[in-house]
């Protein structure tokens, strides 16, 4: 008989919770009790999940008793505010946030990259940024085989990174435009419909925005290397769902495009979609309501005459892969390697 | 007392077509006859250029008569079919399309670059692919005072860059969508609406796209360098009207981003978009209709600690210096350099 464990909600309302109730059915997650938390002015909403219809209660510190895992996607102050509850509560949790991600305590995991991390947790685990998520999938078996010394990406990234209302502005302001009204900006700082701008995170005095930063700290931080370098260059789209990126990889050796193939192709989480005949490309629209992130576009990057470049394009579900998923597989990585309850 | 020229525009109703109209006007070119040739389909169209009014007429060989310049943009095929017409009847052609740009003895040339090259021109010159163009205009100036040595350029291209036929698509299909039906993808290979894709030009056995080898060869063949290395994805992106690329470059030395942003204050095309504090960077739909390319996202590449790398992000008008604008720009620069004549 397999355990079942009571599962919360932290943030069960917006984009990400949405995918988390998908997710717990699609998966038939071993669940005993589901309870959604988020801010008061939510609560008595009622929300799906497979055959259960639930009513959204207020996150109070409280609100943890008898919980054994949290998934928690309600932005980094309500994480920091509530997470330590949850442990004190005796709850793992699951943290979707940018909170704790770079803690030297807290394991940051990609289950196809680095589940060894979750060995000795402290109670919270944390879900990486998307975009690194989207980036790392493929490029980790990379550099297991052949290391990789140094990325250039620039990122497509959909409007649901924002949130859920962001993609409801998305296509409001899209509205408004074909209707030849003025769009009007209210959850992001420009005009998205019919126009893309670099992303809306504060600028560092190095030039990167957080964003960027998070893609290359993130990725030394799992790949356990803080010599691999990487500079990202993040824009948002005008995309609902799923993320692209434009990855130039350079190795620290000499590798075809081919071998990369065949890594890709033995790979988990990735599916190959590269038909040079049918002009067939990942795309995010192809991508959303994916698991798998898309790579394809494989090829010599020909201005490395020494064969040690490629580049590649991915696209993957922002909000599966990119939050929801991941977490739930690492919760499903919990439950297998037996660290689901916290140990004191 | 200034020359006065008879000017044909051929593809006069296409997007690009429309913006050599509003550019004569605009840029009060010394002009007197205008004649607007397209195909027989378009023949009696009526067509306004400032204060004319003219009816389309048909493009055959014998419709250059008395013409001493020629616009260029009805697709390649009909280039290759009617330029040759054209230079008998003794005009000069800045020609759009890709038709003869690989051609030993045609320059290709952005004025801003190598304007040199239009002398001993043979009547044709070659006006380059949009993605390059708005890429070499900051470039160049950064060649010719530290040497770039390579290049990885990720584009962002607008749909007008296919054809007005694909900007209407763009828009119904998004109406379609909105309200809840399937895009119905006609010009395009896939749905672009809230999706992007790898531009569909053919792949060629090395795994680039059409698109992207230009973007490598005219750079060489502009920069009269063809040790400079470049490695392009380009991508169609849901956006009408402006280019946008990331572009990372290494250089031969060290280079800071402050000695960039210097040296692209004072280069003729380029508008510096990168306030930092503001989050405030190019922009598409602030290219849209305006003549520099705006760069920004100026910042030393972490990549490289040898200090000689730099990542910069470009907005151009893929329909003003992308196409139109630099065609009309070297139709001044034949006539400013009494080169307007074909020499016999």
């Amino acid at each position: 008989m397999t355990d079942r464990y009571n599962v919360a909600i932290m943030g069960a309302t917006g984009a990400v919770g949405q995918i988390f109730l998908e997710l717990l059915a699609e998966r038939d997650f071993p669940m005993d009790e589901l309870r959604l938390l988020a801010s008061s002015r939510s609560v008595g909403k009622q929300l799906v999940c497979g055959e259960r219809t639930l009513a959204v209660q207020e996150l109070t510190h409280d609100a943890f008793d008898g919980i054994d895992i949290v998934l928690s996607s309600a932005g980094g102050s309500i994480s920091k505010q509530f997470v330590p509850s949850a442990i004190d509560a005796g709850a793992v949790v699951v943290d979707n946030t940018s909170a704790f991600r770079m803690d030297a305590d807290v394991p940051l995991v990609v289950p196809e990259v680095n589940p060894q991390d979750l060995d000795g947790h402290r109670g919270v685990i944390a879900n990486p940024n998307c975009s690194t998520i989207i980036m790392v999938v493929p490029l980790w078996p990379l550099h297991v085989r052949h290391h990789v010394r140094r990325v250039v990406v620039s990122t497509y990234q959909a409007i649901s990174g924002a949130g859920a209302k962001a993609m409801e502005e998305l296509e409001t302001q899209t509205r408004d435009v074909l209707s030849g009204k003025a769009a009007n900006p209210r959850e992001l700082p420009y005009q998205i419909a019919f126009n893309l701008f670099s992303h809306n995170t504060k600028i560092g005095p190095d030039g990167y925005c957080e964003e960027e930063t998070k893609m290359i700290r993130e990725t030394r931080k799992m790949f356990h290397d803080d010599g691999i370098l990487v500079t990202p260059t993040c824009i948002r789209v005008p995309i609902l769902r799923a993320h692209s990126e434009s990855v130039n990889i350079e190795f620290e050796e000499p590798v075809t495009a081919d071998e990369v193939r065949s890594i890709l192709a033995e790979a988990p989480g990735v599916t190959i979609v590269d038909d040079r005949e049918g002009n067939h490309f990942p795309m995010p629209l192809e991508a959303s309501g994916v698991d798998d992130v898309l790579v394809g576009r494989i090829r010599q990057d020909l201005s490395r005459p020494d064969g040690t470049g490629v580049d590649m394009f991915l696209s993957g579900d922002q909000l599966r892969k990119g939050a929801a998923l991941n977490a739930m597989q690492i919760a499903e990585a919990l439950i297998e390697r037996g660290q689901l309850r916290v140990k004191k």
